[in-house]
């Protein structure tokens, strides 16, 4: 069994992983502004060009086209507000609060069903009579893992004359994600996400999206007139390294350690959500499930779980400590069962242990508050 | 004399303080997300709550009306967003790029006299014929540090009913900052310019404006609604050591220094930029002076001194390596001289030694470029 707290929130941020801690830390003791052209500053400047190399080469941008912000929401809200012109915008029903709060109440939304996948038979008539400028569809959803059919939206985007922008926030490090395969036009990144430092993220554009952007915060002309400000370059140098150690190829064993928690919650009378239903089938993020216990409130299963030693999560870690009823289970149709759905999303140094562990204590919290409401 | 390179460019960036070093790296080690429900995540909001309290204290404002950014840069463009309404704005002459850009083309230039300063005998009158709804006014300039006479600003602009936002970037930790005391609305404080990490900066908000404010960048309900955004902790964490450990009354030992260098350059030719001329005697930063040598571009100078050895600048580290003309001393009058100065900026980490050497190599530098230019 293992000593101490479990966390299994790695959705609201992942543990820092040691490539990045070392990289923040080397970056720290890096005197010089990036955008001095004095030597201290050349060499500032060096360490945030091998971190934007690295950051494109890895997501499937042009150097030139990836902007550094201070995180996932930025990155969002940069881009809704930079290629949406004036035009309608269309977006997921499941999408994270900012790409909701930027998309504004203007915004028309793309239904998903009870799998929380949107229909791609009917978007092309939708497309045809919205006319929208900017599409927002995420790539895996923060709550559930659920993973949209970006290639064949960004098919169809294009077709359609759309920008396409991906919200790539909880994919990025633990399934292949590349701007240029999916087709997209603009994909942003967060680096605590993927087991880097919070205060990081980009914003990666192909060529026609970084024609157009607009600006939201100018500064001193830092980021090519894009995104002003001075270079948050410890931070951006964890990012950078976390994302060369987050593999996919790695983050695949979390699937099985998933499927694991997935069947004791079952046997536990736990219900699977977004995954498929009993064929837990849909493409999902390897690290993440959604498990309601119809009766029992999500913040309590939280709470009870978390007085065990665990860290879990109801829906998404964004408001202060409140516990909302779930928008994105809400829009899978879901009804009461979406205030009664907690999220497991296991990080990256995650072990059978903690599985284990987790398991025996999922079916204690599930007997307890049963008896309770009973 | 000193080994090494000489950095005397704090304007740009200061040098990491230890304190702040230890903060950021114990913080780098607390797993969780502040607006997590369970245990790590209230430990991580506990730390981020900490920092608020202590910047609050430190600046003058209630910890409710702190709000984290991720500089200065985002602070000012938070401020002007969100408190201008749809009113005319007035701002400084000598403002920085990013308060320029954030109120837009269409806000009007306060124009400042030789020295800097805004006129106070005619800002009743201009006040009174442009009404404005948000007066943004620098409390000291990032390439003169010129001081503007804020508390005197804020009163008035309190009598014709127009909010003042202060950027006191380049202020915070050298001289007292206060925002309760200054009677300003909203102050923008960066924390590498104080001696924290890049990457965390803070909106500090009087009552009124904390009414009024409307977002820039909204997520998922963090900073009381007012910043969306994962917070970025370590920075922040970071942030807060740095600013209790910046004390203006240590940075008055930088004044002598200054001083210092000033007597050497003027011997040498220079000529002392917005101190009052040959009187010296207007109110500065104890750090920063602004030396012009006559008939020699800026960018010459720069590099000759980096060659040298010694880190500093000519105008402000935004733009990416591209010298241009200082927007800064143009509006003081200067004319081609504005393209013939130096920043120097005295990091909190200065020495005798530093000035003594620094003193010596511009000596030669301007006997070298006279002599070129002749």
């Amino acid at each position: 069994m293992p000593s101490g707290r479990v966390y299994l929130d790695a959705n609201a941020t992942e543990p820092l992983r040691p490539e990045a801690r070392a990289a923040v830390i080397a970056a720290l003791d890096r005197l010089g502004n990036p955008s001095s052209i004095h030597g201290d500053g050349r060499a500032a400047r060096r360490l945030l060009e091998d971190a934007r190399e690295s950051i494109a080469a890895r997501f499937g941008a042009a150097p030139r086209d990836v902007i550094f912000t201070s995180g996932g929401t930025e990155a969002n809200v940069l881009a809704i507000h930079g290629l949406a012109g004036s035009g309608p915008i269309l977006r997921g029903a499941t999408e994270h609060p900012a790409v909701i709060a930027a998309a504004g109440d203007g915004a028309v939304i793309l239904p998903v069903d009870a799998d929380g996948l949107i229909d791609l038979t009917e978007l092309p008539a939708r497309l045809a009579a919205i006319k929208p400028t900017l599409v927002c569809l995420m790539l895996a959803n923060n709550e559930t893992g659920t993973l949209q059919p970006i290639a064949e939206v960004a098919a169809l985007c294009r077709a359609a004359g759309a920008l396409l922008h991906v919200d790539a926030v909880q994919a990025a490090g633990r399934i292949s994600v590349d701007l240029a395969s999916l087709g997209a036009d603009s994909l942003s990144i967060s680096a605590h996400k993927l087991g880097g430092p919070t205060g990081a993220g980009a914003l990666l554009l192909a060529p026609e999206a970084a024609a157009r952007l607009v600006p939201l915060l100018v500064g001193g002309g830092q980021e090519r007139g894009r995104r002003g400000g001075t270079p948050a370059l410890s931070n951006i140098a964890g990012f950078a390294a976390a994302a060369l150690a987050a593999q996919p190829e790695t983050a695949r064993a979390l699937a099985g350690m998933r499927d694991a928690i997935e069947a004791a919650a079952i046997a536990a009378g736990g219900i699977v959500v977004g995954g498929g239903g009993p064929r837990l089938a849909n493409p999902r993020l390897p690290n993440t499930t959604c498990i309601a216990l119809a009766g029992v409130r999500a913040e309590s299963q939280v709470i009870a779980l978390d007085l065990a030693g665990f860290s879990v999560s109801a829906g998404a870690a964004c408001s202060s400590g409140k516990v909302a009823r779930s928008h994105v289970l809400e829009a899978m149709g879901l009804g009461t069962l979406a205030g009664e759905a907690i999220r497991v999303s296991l990080p990256w140094n995650a072990t059978p242990d903690h599985v284990t562990a987790f398991a025996a204590a999922y079916r204690v919290m599930a007997q307890q508050m049963r008896r309770k409401a009973a």
